[in-house]
Protein backbone atom coordinates (compact mmCIF):
# COMPACT_ATOMS: atom_id res chain seq x y z
CA UNK A 1 0.00 0.00 0.00
CA UNK A 2 0.89 3.58 -0.80
CA UNK A 3 2.30 5.80 1.98
CA UNK A 4 1.74 9.30 2.33
CA UNK A 5 4.72 11.77 2.23
CA UNK A 6 5.78 11.95 5.37
CA UNK A 7 5.78 15.62 5.68
CA UNK A 8 1.84 15.23 4.61
CA UNK A 9 1.95 12.67 7.60
CA UNK A 10 3.88 15.29 10.08
CA UNK A 11 1.12 18.14 8.61
CA UNK A 12 -1.34 16.19 9.26
CA UNK A 13 -0.16 14.98 12.50
CA UNK A 14 -0.12 18.81 13.96
CA UNK A 15 -3.71 19.85 12.89
CA UNK A 16 -5.03 16.50 14.85
CA UNK A 17 -3.69 18.05 17.37
CA UNK A 18 -5.96 21.18 17.22
CA UNK A 19 -9.28 20.96 18.71
CA UNK A 20 -12.62 19.93 16.60
CA UNK A 21 -10.17 18.55 13.51
CA UNK A 22 -10.15 14.81 12.72
CA UNK A 23 -7.94 12.69 11.63
CA UNK A 24 -9.45 13.13 7.79
CA UNK A 25 -10.40 16.88 8.53
CA UNK A 26 -6.54 17.23 9.45
CA UNK A 27 -5.37 14.89 6.25
CA UNK A 28 -7.50 17.35 4.17
CA UNK A 29 -5.77 20.57 5.36
CA UNK A 30 -2.71 19.06 4.76
CA UNK A 31 -3.50 18.51 0.99
CA UNK A 32 -5.29 22.35 0.80
CA UNK A 33 -2.11 23.39 2.13
CA UNK A 34 -0.16 21.60 -0.48
CA UNK A 35 -1.11 24.00 -2.76
CA UNK A 36 -0.65 27.18 -1.15
CA UNK A 37 3.07 28.70 -2.48
CA UNK A 38 5.99 28.43 -0.58
CA UNK A 39 5.57 32.19 0.92
CA UNK A 40 2.22 31.55 2.22
CA UNK A 41 3.30 28.62 4.21
CA UNK A 42 6.11 30.80 5.36
CA UNK A 43 3.70 33.35 6.45
CA UNK A 44 1.54 30.93 8.14
CA UNK A 45 4.97 29.84 10.24
CA UNK A 46 5.64 33.21 10.99
CA UNK A 47 2.15 34.12 12.61
CA UNK A 48 2.51 30.79 14.43
CA UNK A 49 6.09 31.76 15.74
CA UNK A 50 4.97 35.31 16.66
CA UNK A 51 2.02 33.96 18.28
CA UNK A 52 3.34 33.46 21.42
CA UNK A 53 6.65 36.10 20.92
CA UNK A 54 4.64 38.97 20.65
CA UNK A 55 2.01 38.81 23.08
CA UNK A 56 2.21 38.47 26.93
CA UNK A 57 -0.18 37.86 30.07
CA UNK A 58 -0.73 41.00 31.93
CA UNK A 59 0.41 40.21 35.83
CA UNK A 60 -2.69 41.79 36.84
CA UNK A 61 -5.45 40.27 35.28
CA UNK A 62 -4.02 37.87 33.35
CA UNK A 63 -5.26 38.95 29.69
CA UNK A 64 -3.50 38.10 26.68
CA UNK A 65 -2.64 41.33 25.90
CA UNK A 66 0.38 43.05 23.84
CA UNK A 67 1.44 45.14 27.00
CA UNK A 68 1.92 44.54 30.40
CA UNK A 69 -0.29 45.76 32.22
CA UNK A 70 -2.88 45.52 29.93
CA UNK A 71 -4.67 47.86 27.92
CA UNK A 72 -7.90 47.80 29.85
CA UNK A 73 -5.88 47.59 33.57
CA UNK A 74 -4.18 51.29 32.33
CA UNK A 75 -7.37 52.61 30.50
CA UNK A 76 -7.80 55.49 33.58
CA UNK A 77 -11.23 55.61 31.99
CA UNK A 78 -12.81 52.35 33.14
CA UNK A 79 -14.31 51.69 36.92
CA UNK A 80 -12.63 49.91 39.07
CA UNK A 81 -14.50 49.68 41.58
CA UNK A 82 -15.89 46.86 39.50
CA UNK A 83 -14.19 43.33 39.00
CA UNK A 84 -15.37 40.92 36.43
CA UNK A 85 -13.91 36.98 36.90
CA UNK A 86 -13.91 35.26 33.42
CA UNK A 87 -12.59 32.13 32.44
CA UNK A 88 -10.60 32.82 29.08
CA UNK A 89 -9.23 35.70 27.40
CA UNK A 90 -11.91 35.29 24.74
CA UNK A 91 -14.47 36.06 26.91
CA UNK A 92 -12.95 39.24 27.61
CA UNK A 93 -13.24 40.00 24.12
CA UNK A 94 -16.86 39.01 24.17
CA UNK A 95 -17.94 40.72 26.51
CA UNK A 96 -16.11 44.01 25.63
CA UNK A 97 -17.80 43.63 22.20
CA UNK A 98 -21.52 43.91 23.95
CA UNK A 99 -20.22 46.85 24.89
CA UNK A 100 -22.10 47.02 28.31
CA UNK A 101 -19.53 46.97 30.92
CA UNK A 102 -16.54 49.36 31.71
CA UNK A 103 -14.73 47.75 35.19
CA UNK A 104 -12.03 45.66 35.27
CA UNK A 105 -11.24 41.76 34.80
CA UNK A 106 -9.81 38.94 36.16
CA UNK A 107 -8.81 36.09 33.58
CA UNK A 108 -8.81 32.41 35.46
CA UNK A 109 -7.39 30.63 32.15
CA UNK A 110 -9.70 27.97 32.95
CA UNK A 111 -12.12 26.49 35.51
CA UNK A 112 -11.92 23.97 38.28
CA UNK A 113 -12.35 20.81 36.67
CA UNK A 114 -11.26 17.57 39.45
CA UNK A 115 -12.37 15.88 36.45
CA UNK A 116 -9.18 16.86 34.41
CA UNK A 117 -7.20 17.30 37.66
CA UNK A 118 -7.60 21.00 37.21
CA UNK A 119 -7.60 22.72 41.22
CA UNK A 120 -7.90 26.08 42.21
CA UNK A 121 -3.98 26.52 42.41
CA UNK A 122 -3.86 25.52 38.57
CA UNK A 123 -5.63 28.57 38.08
CA UNK A 124 -5.08 32.31 38.24
CA UNK A 125 -7.25 32.57 41.22
CA UNK A 126 -6.09 33.16 44.60
CA UNK A 127 -4.62 35.85 43.51
CA UNK A 128 -8.23 37.54 43.17
CA UNK A 129 -8.17 38.41 46.64
CA UNK A 130 -5.63 41.32 46.47
CA UNK A 131 -7.31 42.87 43.81
CA UNK A 132 -10.50 43.97 45.84
CA UNK A 133 -9.44 46.47 48.09
CA UNK A 134 -11.96 49.30 46.60
CA UNK A 135 -13.99 47.04 44.46
CA UNK A 136 -17.91 47.57 45.51
CA UNK A 137 -18.68 44.52 42.82
CA UNK A 138 -17.49 41.30 42.09
CA UNK A 139 -18.86 39.79 38.87
CA UNK A 140 -18.80 35.60 38.32
CA UNK A 141 -18.89 35.45 35.16
CA UNK A 142 -17.38 32.14 34.42
CA UNK A 143 -19.39 29.86 32.33
CA UNK A 144 -23.10 28.52 32.97
CA UNK A 145 -21.61 24.80 33.42
CA UNK A 146 -20.89 22.62 36.06
CA UNK A 147 -17.58 23.27 35.88
CA UNK A 148 -18.19 27.25 35.75
CA UNK A 149 -21.00 26.89 38.59
CA UNK A 150 -18.63 25.04 40.98
CA UNK A 151 -15.66 27.76 40.00
CA UNK A 152 -17.92 30.66 41.02
CA UNK A 153 -19.12 29.14 44.71
CA UNK A 154 -15.82 28.30 45.20
CA UNK A 155 -14.40 31.81 44.42
CA UNK A 156 -17.18 33.30 46.55
CA UNK A 157 -16.47 31.12 49.69
CA UNK A 158 -12.88 31.64 49.24
CA UNK A 159 -13.55 35.09 49.28
CA UNK A 160 -15.47 35.33 52.37
CA UNK A 161 -12.67 33.19 54.16
CA UNK A 162 -9.71 35.39 53.22
CA UNK A 163 -11.13 38.58 53.28
CA UNK A 164 -13.58 39.40 55.76
CA UNK A 165 -13.00 42.93 55.90
CA UNK A 166 -15.05 43.11 52.28
CA UNK A 167 -18.39 41.91 54.00
CA UNK A 168 -20.94 44.44 53.60
CA UNK A 169 -18.71 46.54 51.21
CA UNK A 170 -18.56 44.37 48.48
CA UNK A 171 -21.54 42.78 46.64
CA UNK A 172 -20.48 39.28 45.05
CA UNK A 173 -22.73 38.92 41.64
CA UNK A 174 -23.00 35.54 39.07
CA UNK A 175 -23.80 36.62 35.64
CA UNK A 176 -26.81 34.56 34.40
CA UNK A 177 -29.88 35.25 32.93
CA UNK A 178 -30.30 35.12 29.08
CA UNK A 179 -27.67 32.39 28.76
CA UNK A 180 -28.66 28.83 28.59
CA UNK A 181 -26.77 26.05 30.48
CA UNK A 182 -24.24 23.96 28.91
CA UNK A 183 -23.15 27.28 26.55
CA UNK A 184 -20.10 29.19 26.29
CA UNK A 185 -19.55 32.64 26.92
CA UNK A 186 -17.33 33.68 23.60
CA UNK A 187 -20.41 32.32 21.40
CA UNK A 188 -22.99 34.23 22.93
CA UNK A 189 -24.27 37.44 20.85
CA UNK A 190 -24.22 40.95 22.05
CA UNK A 191 -27.56 41.04 23.29
CA UNK A 192 -27.78 37.52 24.96
CA UNK A 193 -24.44 39.16 27.24
CA UNK A 194 -26.24 42.46 27.54
CA UNK A 195 -29.52 40.97 29.22
CA UNK A 196 -27.25 38.51 31.12
CA UNK A 197 -25.17 41.48 32.68
CA UNK A 198 -28.44 43.09 33.38
CA UNK A 199 -30.13 40.16 35.36
CA UNK A 200 -27.14 39.49 37.57
CA UNK A 201 -28.00 38.67 40.58
CA UNK A 202 -26.46 38.22 44.37
CA UNK A 203 -25.15 34.87 45.03
CA UNK B 1 -13.77 48.39 22.77
CA UNK B 2 -11.20 46.04 23.04
CA UNK B 3 -9.22 44.91 20.14
CA UNK B 4 -7.45 41.78 20.27
CA UNK B 5 -3.79 41.18 20.06
CA UNK B 6 -2.06 41.90 16.59
CA UNK B 7 -0.14 38.50 16.92
CA UNK B 8 -3.85 36.96 17.61
CA UNK B 9 -5.40 39.06 14.65
CA UNK B 10 -2.62 37.77 12.28
CA UNK B 11 -2.88 33.91 13.46
CA UNK B 12 -6.42 33.88 13.57
CA UNK B 13 -6.74 35.14 9.37
CA UNK B 14 -4.32 32.55 8.80
CA UNK B 15 -6.90 29.97 10.33
CA UNK B 16 -10.03 31.48 8.21
CA UNK B 17 -7.66 31.09 4.76
CA UNK B 18 -8.45 26.94 6.28
CA UNK B 19 -11.25 25.49 4.03
CA UNK B 20 -14.41 25.52 6.65
CA UNK B 21 -12.66 27.27 9.68
CA UNK B 22 -15.44 30.43 9.94
CA UNK B 23 -14.36 33.34 11.77
CA UNK B 24 -14.88 32.29 15.01
CA UNK B 25 -13.43 28.94 14.96
CA UNK B 26 -10.56 30.51 14.14
CA UNK B 27 -10.53 32.62 16.19
CA UNK B 28 -11.00 30.40 18.47
CA UNK B 29 -7.89 27.64 17.22
CA UNK B 30 -5.94 31.01 17.99
CA UNK B 31 -6.87 31.49 21.71
CA UNK B 32 -5.90 27.37 21.87
CA UNK B 33 -2.64 27.99 20.43
CA UNK B 34 -1.85 30.77 23.24
CA UNK B 35 -2.10 27.39 25.36
CA UNK B 36 1.15 25.85 23.72
CA UNK B 37 4.47 25.53 24.77
CA UNK B 38 6.37 27.77 22.28
CA UNK B 39 8.55 24.89 21.08
CA UNK B 40 5.49 23.27 20.05
CA UNK B 41 4.38 26.56 18.24
CA UNK B 42 7.96 26.46 16.81
CA UNK B 43 7.55 22.49 15.51
CA UNK B 44 3.94 23.46 13.48
CA UNK B 45 5.56 25.73 11.94
CA UNK B 46 9.00 24.06 10.77
CA UNK B 47 6.59 21.32 9.74
CA UNK B 48 4.56 24.12 7.49
CA UNK B 49 7.56 24.93 6.22
CA UNK B 50 8.44 21.25 5.45
CA UNK B 51 5.53 19.92 3.45
CA UNK B 52 6.51 21.99 0.49
CA UNK B 53 10.13 21.88 0.61
CA UNK B 54 10.34 18.27 1.47
CA UNK B 55 7.62 17.35 -1.36
CA UNK B 56 7.97 17.16 -5.09
CA UNK B 57 5.01 16.51 -8.06
CA UNK B 58 5.70 13.21 -9.95
CA UNK B 59 6.28 14.15 -13.34
CA UNK B 60 5.27 11.47 -14.54
CA UNK B 61 1.66 11.32 -12.94
CA UNK B 62 1.82 14.48 -11.16
CA UNK B 63 1.02 12.76 -7.62
CA UNK B 64 2.72 13.99 -4.51
CA UNK B 65 5.27 12.53 -3.47
CA UNK B 66 8.91 12.19 -1.81
CA UNK B 67 10.73 11.62 -5.19
CA UNK B 68 10.11 11.97 -8.74
CA UNK B 69 9.27 9.52 -10.45
CA UNK B 70 7.07 8.70 -7.48
CA UNK B 71 6.54 5.16 -5.41
CA UNK B 72 4.13 4.06 -7.59
CA UNK B 73 6.06 5.26 -10.91
CA UNK B 74 8.60 3.55 -10.30
CA UNK B 75 7.41 0.07 -8.83
CA UNK B 76 7.64 -2.10 -11.70
CA UNK B 77 5.21 -4.23 -9.96
CA UNK B 78 2.10 -2.47 -11.29
CA UNK B 79 0.52 -3.22 -14.21
CA UNK B 80 1.90 -0.78 -17.02
CA UNK B 81 -1.04 -1.45 -19.22
CA UNK B 82 -3.85 0.23 -16.77
CA UNK B 83 -4.38 4.29 -15.99
CA UNK B 84 -6.81 5.87 -13.96
CA UNK B 85 -7.30 9.20 -13.83
CA UNK B 86 -7.72 11.09 -10.57
CA UNK B 87 -8.59 15.01 -9.29
CA UNK B 88 -6.77 14.97 -6.53
CA UNK B 89 -3.66 13.50 -4.88
CA UNK B 90 -6.19 12.24 -2.12
CA UNK B 91 -7.86 10.08 -4.27
CA UNK B 92 -4.70 8.12 -5.06
CA UNK B 93 -4.04 7.23 -1.64
CA UNK B 94 -8.12 6.37 -0.88
CA UNK B 95 -7.93 4.31 -4.04
CA UNK B 96 -4.40 2.51 -3.02
CA UNK B 97 -5.85 1.79 1.10
CA UNK B 98 -9.05 -0.12 -0.93
CA UNK B 99 -6.78 -2.16 -2.45
CA UNK B 100 -8.58 -3.06 -5.65
CA UNK B 101 -6.28 -1.86 -8.51
CA UNK B 102 -2.60 -1.91 -9.14
CA UNK B 103 -1.92 0.12 -12.61
CA UNK B 104 -0.73 3.34 -12.60
CA UNK B 105 -2.59 6.85 -12.04
CA UNK B 106 -2.22 10.26 -13.17
CA UNK B 107 -3.24 12.92 -10.82
CA UNK B 108 -5.09 16.03 -12.97
CA UNK B 109 -4.82 18.45 -9.62
CA UNK B 110 -8.42 19.16 -10.14
CA UNK B 111 -11.96 19.16 -12.25
CA UNK B 112 -12.57 21.62 -15.30
CA UNK B 113 -14.72 23.45 -13.56
CA UNK B 114 -15.88 26.73 -15.91
CA UNK B 115 -17.57 28.71 -13.19
CA UNK B 116 -14.43 28.92 -11.21
CA UNK B 117 -12.30 29.46 -14.34
CA UNK B 118 -10.86 26.09 -14.52
CA UNK B 119 -10.19 24.75 -18.02
CA UNK B 120 -8.65 21.62 -19.50
CA UNK B 121 -5.18 24.42 -19.45
CA UNK B 122 -5.41 24.82 -16.02
CA UNK B 123 -5.06 21.10 -15.13
CA UNK B 124 -2.59 18.30 -15.66
CA UNK B 125 -4.74 16.81 -18.65
CA UNK B 126 -3.34 17.51 -21.97
CA UNK B 127 -0.02 15.30 -21.04
CA UNK B 128 -2.50 12.30 -20.73
CA UNK B 129 -2.48 11.35 -24.38
CA UNK B 130 1.31 11.03 -24.44
CA UNK B 131 1.24 8.61 -21.66
CA UNK B 132 -1.56 6.31 -23.68
CA UNK B 133 1.09 4.24 -25.58
CA UNK B 134 0.69 0.12 -24.30
CA UNK B 135 -2.12 1.25 -22.01
CA UNK B 136 -5.06 -1.05 -22.46
CA UNK B 137 -7.97 0.45 -20.23
CA UNK B 138 -8.28 4.04 -19.47
CA UNK B 139 -9.87 4.40 -15.71
CA UNK B 140 -11.74 7.50 -15.87
CA UNK B 141 -12.22 7.94 -12.14
CA UNK B 142 -13.04 11.75 -11.41
CA UNK B 143 -15.45 12.56 -8.51
CA UNK B 144 -19.22 11.80 -9.38
CA UNK B 145 -19.97 15.62 -9.26
CA UNK B 146 -21.30 17.85 -12.09
CA UNK B 147 -17.37 18.66 -12.89
CA UNK B 148 -15.96 15.58 -12.45
CA UNK B 149 -18.63 13.91 -15.22
CA UNK B 150 -17.59 16.94 -17.40
CA UNK B 151 -13.95 16.28 -16.64
CA UNK B 152 -14.45 12.34 -17.78
CA UNK B 153 -16.21 13.59 -20.90
CA UNK B 154 -13.79 15.78 -21.73
CA UNK B 155 -10.54 13.73 -21.63
CA UNK B 156 -12.53 10.60 -23.85
CA UNK B 157 -13.49 12.89 -26.61
CA UNK B 158 -10.08 14.88 -26.08
CA UNK B 159 -8.47 11.11 -26.65
CA UNK B 160 -10.09 9.91 -29.60
CA UNK B 161 -9.27 13.25 -31.51
CA UNK B 162 -5.50 13.05 -30.54
CA UNK B 163 -5.00 9.73 -30.30
CA UNK B 164 -6.95 8.29 -33.24
CA UNK B 165 -4.16 5.17 -33.32
CA UNK B 166 -5.99 3.74 -29.79
CA UNK B 167 -9.24 3.38 -31.27
CA UNK B 168 -10.22 -0.33 -30.91
CA UNK B 169 -6.79 -0.59 -28.62
CA UNK B 170 -7.96 1.99 -25.54
CA UNK B 171 -10.87 0.81 -23.46
CA UNK B 172 -11.98 4.06 -21.55
CA UNK B 173 -13.82 2.92 -18.66
CA UNK B 174 -15.75 4.94 -16.00
CA UNK B 175 -15.70 4.36 -12.29
CA UNK B 176 -19.14 4.35 -10.93
CA UNK B 177 -21.57 1.72 -9.15
CA UNK B 178 -21.52 2.34 -5.75
CA UNK B 179 -20.99 5.79 -5.07
CA UNK B 180 -23.75 8.10 -4.80
CA UNK B 181 -23.38 11.34 -6.59
CA UNK B 182 -22.25 14.49 -5.18
CA UNK B 183 -19.56 12.15 -3.33
CA UNK B 184 -16.26 12.63 -2.49
CA UNK B 185 -14.04 9.80 -3.60
CA UNK B 186 -11.62 10.59 -0.80
CA UNK B 187 -13.91 9.98 2.00
CA UNK B 188 -15.22 6.67 0.50
CA UNK B 189 -14.65 3.66 2.45
CA UNK B 190 -12.88 0.50 0.67
CA UNK B 191 -15.66 -1.59 0.00
CA UNK B 192 -17.87 0.84 -1.91
CA UNK B 193 -14.30 1.83 -3.77
CA UNK B 194 -14.06 -1.85 -4.54
CA UNK B 195 -18.05 -2.30 -5.82
CA UNK B 196 -17.08 1.13 -8.03
CA UNK B 197 -13.69 -0.31 -9.33
CA UNK B 198 -15.66 -3.94 -10.27
CA UNK B 199 -19.06 -1.90 -11.95
CA UNK B 200 -16.95 -0.17 -14.33
CA UNK B 201 -18.56 0.62 -17.28
CA UNK B 202 -17.30 1.51 -20.74
CA UNK B 203 -17.97 5.75 -21.67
Amino acid sequence: MQKLPRAVRAMTEQFERLPGVGPKSAQRLSFYLLHWPEARLQEFADKLIALKRDTVLCARCHNVSEHDPCDICSDTSRDVTKLMVVEQPLDVFAIERSDSYDGLYHVLHGSIAPLNNIGPDQLFLHDITARLTGVTELVLATNPTMEGESTALYINEYIQQQRPDTLGKLQVTRIGHGLPIGADIEYADGVTLKRALEGRRNV
